[in-house]
C-alpha cells in the first residue's frame, strides 16, 4: 500500500511534466471574452457561457439580531456531475481517479474524480466529444449506482450552487486512459494525510461512501438531530438578494482585483492559463482568492465510547436554505483578528492553541482550483474534554456521530463542502476516532 | 368510533354557532391597511407584516425545451409551525385538532392542527398572548418529538413558502380548551373520507406519521428512487426572479380582482372577515381564488403484491428547488380544455374517465383557507393495470411505495403539499391499498 502510494506520486510526477503549465495573473482588461457589464459590473463571458460574478446583498436574523453584508457572488446555475467510477479487482474496492490539472491550485495537479464536469460539457459529450467515461453516470446499465445527490458547494463564495455527487460501480470492462488510476479506498487515505493531492471534488465524492453503522450509539436519536436541524433553519431568517456588483458597499474595484476595503475576506482576480495538454491550447478566467489560510476543524469526543463530532448550522449568504451543517469551526483567522476577545468566534482559539497530542488529524487542502485561487485550509480534527467542548452544546452546535451525519449525506444541503472533506477523512480511514 | 365521528360533526356543528363568522368580497380600495405600491405594484400590508403578493417570471428548461411564464405570487418568508400534540388514551394515540375558522374554506369551520401559527403568532405568544399549546413545540421537556421538518406549501402559489410540521408526544396533563378535540386516526380517518372536513395544515402533519415497513417490497430500491429524484432535479434547470406585479404579462388588474387574460388560472381577490369570537372583530385581506376544481390522483398499482404509487417529479415556479415529487395527476383540467390532444396533461384523461369501481378513494378538499379562496380539489386513489400505467414509467414518473415516500418525508423537499395530503389517507387509514 505505501509503494502504491509512492507510485502515485511517481505518476503525479509523470504527468505534471506530460503536460505543460502555466499560470499568471493579469489584469482584467487582458481577460479574453471577459468584461464587466457596463450597467451592472456584472462579470461575464460574452458567450453567455461558465459562469458571471455578481453582487449579493444579505440580511441575516437570529433570535431578533440582525447582520447585513454585500459582497461580490459566483453564480453558475448548470448542476455539474461529480462523479467516481467505482470497481472490484481481486475483491477490493477500487476508486477511478484522474491527474487534473487546475489553475487555482498552488501545485496545478491534483486527484480529480473520474468524472468532473459542468453539464454544458457533458451534453457536448453526447455529440461525441471528450468527456471521458461521462456515459457511466449518464446512461442506464452501464453502472450500478452506490450514491447520487446533489450538494452545495462553498456558500461564502457561490450563489445557490450545486454538484451531483455521484459512485457507480461499473459493469464490465473499462478502459484506462493515461491520466486516470484506480485506487483503494485505503489508499486514498493514505493521500489524504498529505497536503494538496487529493483534490475538493474528490473529497466530497467520497464523503458518501456509506459508514457501517449510521445511528449506532448515538447521543441524539435520528429523529432528535432532525428536529434540532429543522429547529435551527427555523430560527434563521436569511435573505440574500443579487445586486449589481457595481459599487456594492465595502469594495472597491482595481485594474487587476475586486477587493474589500479592509483587506479582508477575499479579492475577485483574473489569470491566465497556457495549457500544452488541451484541446484549447490556452485560456484566461476570473478567480476568487482567499485572503489568508482557513482553520477548519471538527471538535470530537467519545460519548459512551463512541466518536461523535460538533456539528455548527452555519449560515453562509449562498446557501439554497438559511443554515447548512458545517465543521465545528471553518473560519479564516485573519478575518477576525480585530475583534475583541468577546467577539472571535467560538472554538477558534482552543483549536489555534491546540495541544498537538490531542490532534488527530491535520493537513492543507485546496478548495475548488477552478474558481479559486490558492483557496488552502488546514483541516483538524481535535480531541476535546467536558472543559472544552460541553455534551450539553451551546444554541448551534450538536454532538453527531460520522454514522448520523453520513445517512444524512443521502439527501441534499444537509451538509457543507467543508464537513463533506472531513467526512471523507472518515470514509477512507485517513483518520480514525 | 362511528359515534365519535357523528360527536365531531355536532361538536364543530356547536363550535360554528358559538362563532360568528361573515366573509364577504371586497374591492381594493376598501382593503384596510393593505395597498399596491405605487412603483412596483405589488400588494402588501402598511405594518410590512402577513405577506404580500408580487410578481414571478419562470422560466424552465428540460432536456433542451423551454417554457417562460409571468404569474402573481404570495411572498411570505416567515416559517410557522404547524404542530399537532399527540397523547395515549387507554394506550391509543389520540391527536389534538382544532375547530379553527379560516376565511377561505368554503364552509370556514374545518379541523386544524393543535398549532397553526406563524413566527409573528408564536414569537409574541413569548410575551404572554394566545396561541394556545405553543410551549409543547417551542420548549424543551415538554414533549417527545416524533416528527420535525420543514416542509413546502404551494409552489404555484407561494414563493418558496416552508412551514415546520410537527408531531410531539405531550409528557404529563395536558388542559382541554373548547375548541380544541382529541381524536384517534382512525377517527381522522374517518373524517377525511368526507369533503372538507380536515384542513390542509392538519392533512401535512399527518402525512408524517410514520409507517410501519418503509422500504419493504419495493420495485426500486431506496438508492434508486433517491437517484432517479436527483437526475430528475439535474435535467430541469428552473429560473425564478421576482418582478414587480404592475405590468406582468398576461395579467390585468380591474377593482375586484387581479386576473388571467384568458381567465385561467386564479385571481388575486380581497375579502372583509367579521368573527365575533377573536381579539380582533374583524379584518380584510387579500386571497387567492382559483378557477375551477382542481384534481389530484395517484395512480396505483400492486406491484410484486405490494402496493405502489405513480409520482411525478413536478415544477411548480416557486419550489425552491426545480422539482418536487407530486401526485400522478395535478391539474385544474379547465386551465387545459383549450389544449389539443396530444399536449393534454399525461394521465389526466385517464383519472377523468376513470371506472367508478376502480377508484379507491374520492373526497374534495380545501387548500389553505387563509390564503386561498374556494380553492378545492378532488383527491383520488385510482386502480390501474400495465395498459393504463406501465412499470417502466415515462421521463419524469416513478413508482414508489407509500413507505418510500414516507422515509422521504423525513427530509425537506421532496414531498409536494398535494402529494402530502394523498399520504395522510394512507397514514390514517382513510383508504388501504
Amino acid at each position: 500500500m505505501t509503494a502504491g502510494t509512492t507510485d502515485v506520486h511517481g505518476w503525479l510526477e509523470e504527468r505534471r511534466r506530460a503536460h505543460r503549465f502555466r499560470v499568471d495573473r493579469i489584469p482584467f482588461a487582458e481577460l479574453d471574452g471577459w468584461s464587466f457589464d457596463p450597467v451592472t459590473g456584472n462579470l461575464g463571458h460574452h458567450s453567455g457561457k461558465f459562469f458571471t460574478v455578481e453582487g449579493l446583498r444579505v440580511d441575516t436574523t437570529v433570535d431578533g439580531a440582525g447582520r447585513q453584508w454585500h459582497q461580490p457572488i459566483i453564480r453558475q446555475p448548470e448542476v455539474g456531475i461529480l462523479g467516481i467510477l467505482v470497481k472490484e479487482f481481486d475483491g477490493v474496492p477500487h476508486y477511478l481517479l484522474q491527474a487534473k490539472m487546475e489553475p487555482g491550485n498552488r501545485n496545478l495537479l491534483q486527484l480529480s474524480p473520474t468524472v468532473q464536469a459542468t453539464r454544458s460539457n457533458y451534453t457536448k459529450a453526447h455529440k461525441g466529444a471528450d468527456v471521458r467515461y461521462i456515459e457511466y453516470f449518464t446512461q442506464r446499465g452501464r453502472g450500478r449506482v452506490l450514491a447520487d445527490v446533489l450538494q452545495s458547494e462553498h456558500g461564502s463564495w457561490f450563489y445557490r450552487k450545486s454538484n451531483r455527487n455521484m459512485l457507480v460501480e461499473a459493469v464490465g470492462e473499462v478502459p484506462e486512459h493515461d491520466d486516470f488510476r484506480w485506487l483503494t479506498l485505503a489508499q486514498i487515505g493514505e493521500l489524504l494525510r498529505q497536503d494538496n493531492v487529493v483534490n475538493m471534488d474528490t473529497r466530497t465524492v467520497l464523503a458518501c461512501v456509506p459508514f457501517a453503522d449510521p445511528e449506532g450509539g448515538s447521543l441524539h436519536s435520528g429523529t432528535e438531530l432532525l428536529s434540532w436541524f429543522t429547529g435551527e433553519r427555523s430560527r434563521h431568517d436569511v435573505s440574500a438578494e443579487r445586486v449589481a456588483l457595481a459599487g456594492i458597499p465595502g469594495w472597491k474595484r482595481g485594474e487587476r482585483t475586486i477587493e474589500h476595503e479592509e483587506g479582508r475576506y477575499f479579492d475577485v482576480v483574473a489569470v491566465g492559463v497556457q495549457a500544452g495538454s488541451r484541446e484549447v491550447a490556452g485560456w484566461t478566467q476570473p478567480l476568487f482568492e482567499p485572503r489568508g489560510t482557513g482553520v477548519t476543524a471538527f471538535l470530537t469526543r467519545r460519548i459512551g465510547g463512541v466518536p461523535h463530532l460538533l456539528v455548527h448550522a452555519r449560515v453562509e449568504g449562498g446557501f439554497a436554505d438559511t443554515v447548512e451543517l458545517g465543521p465545528t469551526v471553518q473560519y479564516t483567522p485573519s478575518n477576525y483578528a480585530h475583534l475583541p476577545q468577546a467577539e472571535r468566534p467560538p472554538f477558534l482559539d482552543l483549536v489555534l492553541g491546540a495541544d498537538p497530542a490531542r490532534i488527530r488529524y491535520e493537513a492543507l487542502h485546496s478548495e475548488e482550483g477552478g474558481r479559486f485561487l490558492n483557496a488552502e485550509s488546514r483541516y483538524l480534527f481535535l480531541d476535546t474534554d467536558e472543559d472544552q467542548a460541553p455534551l450539553d452544546a451551546p444554541p448551534g452546535y450538536l454532538w453527531a456521530t460520522p454514522g448520523q451525519l453520513g445517512a444524512l449525506l443521502r439527501h441534499n444541503h444537509y451538509l457543507n463542502v467543508q464537513a463533506r472533506t472531513l467526512l471523507s477523512c472518515l470514509t477512507t480511514g485517513a483518520v480514525r476516532l
